[in-house]
């Protein structure tokens, strides 16, 4: 392990941080909001020395042996860092009492979860809900990337910004982006800024200005943060209708607005990903609708509720227009497959991925087929292009530590002794970065009332999703710090 | 497709089931119940006609070109011809008055899931519980080992038994046992046989003859159909005791057996798979009893329920002494996470077995090794020696097809309208051939009140768990079918 490169590199995440955090601070002086400015003022003394420190600390020659292990111990520790000191804020103005609980809050935007501990959001100071917001628009398109469009090439080596950029980027295959790396990162950051733009000012028409900015932070990052007790259910039709448009949008992989920019239209409509996106989405919009058809009472209605909760679960978001945990069983069983499968890779939300069902479906149609008929060779193809076997293995690898994760969280969320559903769907909303679940972690309940252990498993569940598990496990692996 | 040796081989099926069917058959005379005498006759005369039929139509030289792909369909097809002929007894004789519902109670059978549909099972003919039990002992083993066994060679082409033996084994592997291959199928179930009787003569000395044969005979093929409403419930601690040893047993592979007969102990005591085995076991009883220790008055009694239930659970027998499903929330995640699981490869118990947990936990540790150092290989080891690549291809397809089948089946299952743990665990349970889930489908419930759709998806799940999958996939494949 190269330990000046890794404090190095959270030298500068602290530093971004800190800018970050700027226009938040600001907000709290134009809102009159005495003790949030002390607080965030704290916040930013303590992240600037201890940055300083760790600036101090890395001086020399170091970047050039940076390599898998490290860009993957880089972006678990970076993302750890952000959200123990991101928590400060909302701990030191004694807004949220409990440390641990500030960092879960934390760690939910960063990660795009919307997974809340707090019973009501009203009574927090603005310039509190903002950072909160924020968390999640920054958490979306990635740190990491962020610093990469950011930070000139020669700061790393050139293993630096490929290990770095692969292990922060969701979805099995980042192949289409890598070359010209710097480039592609600013092009990634231009259209995430010109999309929340544009919902901003649609919401604007029907909503404060704050609440614009704050709602599509959460529709942008695929979040889920609200900023009124009612979610999305106190606003008009018109805004929850844009809202699951954008939702909708964040969800897809956004190569395929990349791929538009160059004036390719013709792979954009071919790709399978996106296929596999909007057809599970409508199909599951509409069957819901039908299932719930005899809670509305307009037809209009009906089909709003469905196909926001729809959008906003699979996007992996959590907005809640109403409390889907009183919907019919169906409905709820699809909303339970539309937070496993997840958004579409190289998209801003969560979950398993389209991607990655197409290629399961895949890899299990040709070795079936190989088991039949054996001696004949059927190659799995993605888009075309035949698929790297080593992406299968990554695909099977990736598979089982999901199956092993869940699994020991719901084992441990069980000790809470809160009911089966509750155990299961808290552990799926965080991993999946989602937010709310059903039964006790509803979308009209929250996470306030699990006990320290299961926050603090939750808080793990949550990066290991956003990170792709890899990153997390590499921080807990003996073999990654062993000394050579 | 070689249909006339698919033709051929269901003949043989049939013969075998209607000598199987004897038993129960005389029964019904000493009973004097007429009823069920009539059915039988009449089944036997269906069976015996059809099977005529289907062997005169395949006269002629047949058996040469038999390979995985008839191996696949015929194991496929002769499991459901078991259960649909075998359902005829309950059906003709009106104790189960719908087909469907005697289809699922034969193939909850055959399969040794111990699923019913039945409110009460005292009201039932003898004759026909000594059936539905005896069900169990058969599928345990295998109706295609136990053809192998008595059939002589020339019966089958080269490829027939091997491909038959690796369709309907449990487990990733066979390898061990594949060489003089009606040998060992005539050991394994001299093996059988004789844990059996042990069983039975312990049970005797404390519960009537008849229930020990049926009881012996559910815990022998991990199957849990009890003849008393109260299950295992109403005998004496004595029985239970007896039975959870029992259960435990047939839970573990039974090459350790085959290797103990050999007098090489050492590598029974080294088995990696029974390590796993025995240690899941040991742990989930004791943090049960930990768990429940308020729900009882007595350690003894405490641990007795303990013990037995994970035992029940585990080796995928499902007979249950108490309601657990009123038992606290860690205890019934506990069962979950055992449901899943399941018993050992080569034994009679299903579920994922602990053989490819292990596969699984080293595949993951070596693949992430060498994520986080490329270029260095860290190969898979089972047992000492290196696993097949082909093998660990095998296990990914068999996840992905467990992912997606269990989650399909749970989304029809959703469509009935009964809550969420119900409509999973009812998959988990058939699917993991345990029989008692959770919530509506405990212990102390059962599944009559499920809709038609959902028996027949269930039906499809207990046959695709006991067949692991592959055969049952065979048989909905087109490339199976495609003419060449």
């Amino acid at each position: 392990m190269n330990y000046k490169s890794l404090a190095h590199f959270t030298a500068l995440i602290l530093l971004v941080e800190a800018v970050l955090m700027l226009p938040a601070f600001v907000l709290s002086l134009v809102f009159h909001e005495p003790g949030s400015t002390d607080a965030y003022l704290k916040t930013l003394l303590i992240i600037l020395i201890l940055g300083g420190l760790l600036w101090l600390l890395s001086r020399g020659e170091k970047a050039n042996d940076f390599y898998e292990k490290e860009g993957l111990a880089c972006a678990g520790i970076s993302w750890l860092i952000l959200g123990l000191t991101g928590a400060l804020p909302f701990f030191l103005s004694g807004q949220i009492p409990a440390y641990v609980d500030a960092v879960f809050e934390t760690v939910s935007g960063f990660t795009t979860t919307g997974a809340s501990i707090l019973p009501e959001v009203e009574s927090m100071d603005k310039s509190l809900l903002y950072w909160r917001s924020f968390t999640h628009w920054v958490g979306g398109m990635g740190v990491l990337v962020f610093l990469l469009a950011l930070v000139p090439r020669s700061r790393g080596g050139a293993g630096f910004t490929v290990h770095i950029l692969r292990a922060e980027s969701p979805g099995p295959d980042v192949g289409k982006l890598v070359p010209q790396l710097r480039k592609t990162a600013q092009l990634l950051y231009l259209i995430y800024i010109g999309l929340t733009v544009i919902d901003i000012v649609l919401l604007a028409f029907d909503m404060p200005l704050f609440d614009a900015f704050c709602i599509a932070f959460g529709t942008a990052g695929t979040g889920g943060f609200a900023v009124t007790n009612a979610g999305l259910g106190g606003y008009s039709p018109y805004i929850q209708w844009v809202t699951t448009v954008f939702m909708f949008l964040f969800g897809v992989n956004f190569s395929c607005y990349y791929l538009l920019l160059k004036k390719r239209p013709g792979s954009v409509l071919r790709d399978e990903e996106l296929h596999t996106y909007a057809f599970v989405y409508l199909a599951a919009s509409l069957i819901i609708a039908f299932s719930v058809r005899s809670y509305f009472g307009t037809a209009e209605e009906t089909l709003r509720h469905a196909f926001f909760q729809a959008a906003s679960i699979m996007s992996t978001t959590g907005f809640a227009t109403t409390d889907f945990n009183l919907w019919t069983t169906l409905a709820k069983g699809i909303l339970v497959f539309l937070m496993i499968l997840g958004a579409s890779a190289g998209s801003t939300g969560g979950g398993l991925k389209c991607m990655r069902l197409n290629l399961i479906l895949k890899d299990l149609r040709s070795n079936l087929r190989e088991m039949i008929r054996p001696g004949r060779i059927y190659p799995v193809r993605s888009n075309g292009k035949p698929v790297n076997p080593s992406v299968l293995t990554a695909l099977r690898t990736y598979l089982s530590a999901y199956v092993l994760i869940v699994l020991t969280s719901f084992l441990i969320l069980c000790i809470d002794g809160k009911d089966l559903t509750t155990s299961i769907t808290a552990v799926l909303a965080c991993f999946n970065n989602i937010g709310p679940g059903l039964s006790e972690v509803g979308p009209m309940s929250n996470y306030g009332a699990l006990s320290v252990l299961s926050k603090i498993v939750l808080i793990f569940d949550m990066l290991a999703g956003r990170l792709e598990i890899f990153p997390m496990i590499a921080l807990i692996s003996r073999t990654t710090w062993r000394h050579e």
